[in-house]
């Protein structure tokens, strides 16, 4: 079977909702190619291309994509199989009133620079500087249970997430909410810090291959989307702030630990204090988001 | 030269203050071993010492240790060479209203769970499992600017920093204060996680193997701990939210790169988005500690 490829032309959204209208229909198990425009919509393509303001519809995620056999209580497996830059360039932005030093008198709001990507899309530069490419996508959801959100804001169905893991051989995990779960995503970076302080990464459009399949009748009851890297299972929350974030990532972990391991929420939650720990996704957007991380050895897949 | 060993039956602390009466005064460049007594005074011993309380006297300080020649404005270089466990178990705990999840009402406060360390000290066990041994040191410091701090909570000076970087290997670099830097150091752990949520990591006695240096006229105005663990340098960061003890972190940062790479603070803030990124120490003391990670390649030796 052709792979088929989902662009960003044929359908993208800039809300991720309850009822939401598929482009594209994928089979339990299918592998498909998800097609991104950067985070600004080619808006900025030199260091003259300055951003008065963040855009009301930014971060433009292709699809949603239905996946047959989906419903509300199942899980969906998302296996990032690949990201790949599909543009030569990314661009690193400051804009008026976003990103974590906002408020600094000495720093230019707006500025952009263009980062180069050099041959063999290794690295990317910034000024004189080579960064090596780890590219992530920075939006990734499914349709909401109530609420209408944009692509601007990660929630519980996942949505702007700016999680580093979200990347090249990580399986995501989203409860899903609604028929068909609707996956969509974009607002890739060809590199990006953990925080995001600036407010972006290195905005790039990317091609992004994975693997979408329905988790029926799974022993978690899922409120959030969590990860699996390969070296760590990490509980990603978001919330107004970081100690809240935290908090919710923290509970979540402890409810898994206690699950495997067969422990108390008492034991699970002083285990929780030795191994693994707390990161941060992004501090940047209107809700921040943080994870618990746990290394494989102590977890085995949940469903 | 014999190598001078500090207990903390010789003298220890549960303030850093602005006036501290050395034990030991230290050469510039001398090497020595801080013994310290794990942070609850021995108190806990089995699965049922319980802590009704966090004491006022906790995080017992092993020094303070004078150092020739530093004076306000110079900045003390710490070389940790080994942490070495002292003792056979560690414990870790839960304590009325301490810790992240602490009006969790399905989680027990108090609680015990010794760890005893297996043979050869590579791990210790949590109940049925095994976590790698990787002692650090949990509050380290120096005498404050003006403030008493007691070493429950840290700050410029260090103290209660709980972060996992201050381990072997790291090169810690504290701003000077006050006449001989005066030094101290305890509360150590076997494990802990980033963000130590319950309260503790395993807690834990250490003998802690430290060369101390002074930096004169150093080209930066250190005003808060600085650590090179060999594959990133981090800002350290306490405020009494994660949001200001990150905007702390990543301005500390910045200004460091815009030095070293002669790039404006737009420039450096817009790069520190790209690479490395905002880590937590720990989301449990009166105020949080978080880290801005720059990899070494991109940060050479300021001093």
């Amino acid at each position: 079977m052709t792979r088929k490829v989902i662009s960003y032309k044929d359908g993208h959204v800039y809300e991720f909702a309850p009822n939401m209208e598929p482009i594209y229909t994928a089979k339990d198990g299918e592998s498909i190619t998800f097609e991104t425009i950067d985070s600004l919509n080619k808006a900025v393509q030199s260091d003259s291309d300055l951003m008065d303001a963040i855009p009301e519809e930014v971060n433009a995620a292709t699809g949603p994509v239905a996946v047959e056999g989906a419903t509300p209580g199942d899980v969906l497996k998302v296996e990032i199989e690949d990201v790949r830059l599909n543009e030569e360039q990314g661009r690193v932005i400051t804009a008026p009133e976003f990103g974590l030093l906002q408020d600094h008198e000495d720093i230019e709001h707006p500025a952009t620079r263009v980062t180069e990507i050099t041959k063999g899309s290794e690295s990317l530069l910034f000024k004189d500087l080579e960064v090596p490419i780890n590219p992530i996508i920075g939006t990734i959801g499914v349709a909401t249970s109530e609420e209408t959100i944009t692509t601007l804001i990660p929630h519980n169905h996942g949505g702007n997430l700016d999680t580093t893991d979200m990347t090249t051989g990580t399986i995501a995990y989203f409860p899903v909410f609604q028929e068909g779960a609707m996956l969509a995503m974009g607002d890739s970076k060809a590199a990006m810090a953990d925080g995001e302080m600036c407010g972006t990464g290195a905005e790039i459009g990317t091609d992004i291959d994975v693997t979408v399949s329905v988790i029926k009748d799974a022993a978690v009851d899922l409120e959030r989307p969590l990860v699996d890297t390969g070296d760590a299972w990490k509980t990603i929350a978001s919330a107004e702030t970081m100690e809240d974030a935290v908090e919710m990532a923290n509970e979540d972990l402890i409810k898994l630990l206690a699950l495997e391991h067969d422990y108390s929420l008492t034991d699970a939650y002083l285990f929780s204090s030795l191994v693994g720990g707390l990161e941060i996704s992004q501090v940047v957007d209107p809700l921040v988001t943080a994870r618990n991380s746990v290394p494989s050895e102590y977890f085995s897949d949940p469903f």
